[in-house]
């Protein structure tokens, strides 16, 4: 279709080549919309594993009776920051199909999600490093301070929390590719 | 100087603006290697703070002798992160110095950066979530696991952790900006 376009002028290329056409524009977006709603299932299970972890023993092994992730703030913080990435996997999945539609929108529309992306990476990196952390001291405990191992009796409560955080790593190399995606998209648009 | 060079064919707009002038460009690889250098001091500090924060006590508080970074794998962590990040500065800052003397390479590289920053950012926030947890447990500890506070006996120990976290959490908003600069230079050069 484009190609068919092209003005046979020779100064054409001097000045630049013309943008991408419509549909490797819309091809991009296609992908994005696709790793949006990827991001935002990762992090909906993310959440939804964290929050079922919860578990009771009746005979309370090392004097605790309950292991429920609202007893660590690194947890409850995790499961804020994946409940924003999330909601903001919805919203963005809405402007990028928007693009689909009007595809003259869509170099504007890359600039503001790499913005956005790179934050809610940082966020989501970070929440899955706390997480992480405070889950290896559940995992293995720490003998030079005291602190006692938790998962070798509370198996379901740390299974869900190793799917979690599996879920959440995934969620962060989406927003990586997400990231790449929208620059490589604007890196096209450059004349060369 | 390149506004001198501008035709004036009444075509020329039609096709794409010119590209910036290398002025500005120049102007945006300056304010790069100044963040890259930023990045490299706030990694330097962040590993030297850290490492520098093993407390001893002669009377053992706790059944604890000492405080030692090397303890905590979520510390050890942070420094390899971190250490990789200063490295990371140093190249990209040799990098983006080149462009300075060399304009034309600037596109391609921007690309790079781009690549690159993002998951050095990942990086960083990761490993300044995981340290920042187990750090919020040696402060609070968590009474519901038995998991006993630290800080209040080891001060400097703690008082290391808060200044390198500070420091680390500084070098991630730095490596945000780096993101947001590269894009915005490259959106910068897409014709409208």
């Amino acid at each position: 279709m484009a190609s068919t376009d092209k003005p046979t002028d020779p100064e054409y290329n001097k000045g630049a080549p013309p943008p991408p056409p419509p549909s490797s524009t819309v091809n991009c977006f296609v992908l994005d919309v696709t790793l949006r709603v990827l991001l935002f299932a990762a992090a909906l299970t993310a959440v939804v594993v964290m929050v079922t972890s919860d578990q009771t023993k009746f005979f309370a092994p090392l004097g605790i009776p309950k292991a429920k992730f609202k007893h660590y703030p690194a947890f409850v913080y995790f499961v804020a920051a994946l409940s924003v990435a999330g909601l903001y996997s919805i919203i963005t999945t809405l402007a990028s199909l928007s693009v689909i539609w009007k595809p003259n929108l869509s170099t504007k529309l890359l600039l503001h999600f790499v913005f956005w992306d790179v934050l809610i990476l940082g966020l989501v990196a970070s929440a899955t490093g706390t997480a992480g952390g405070v889950a290896y001291v559940g995992l293995k405990g720490n003998k030079h301070v005291g602190w006692i191992k938790i998962c070798n009796n509370y198996d379901k409560f740390c299974q869900h929390l190793a799917g979690s955080l599996a879920v959440s790593l995934f969620a962060s190399f989406v927003l990586v590719l997400l990231v790449w995606l929208s620059v490589y998209s604007l890196h096209r648009r450059i004349p060369k």
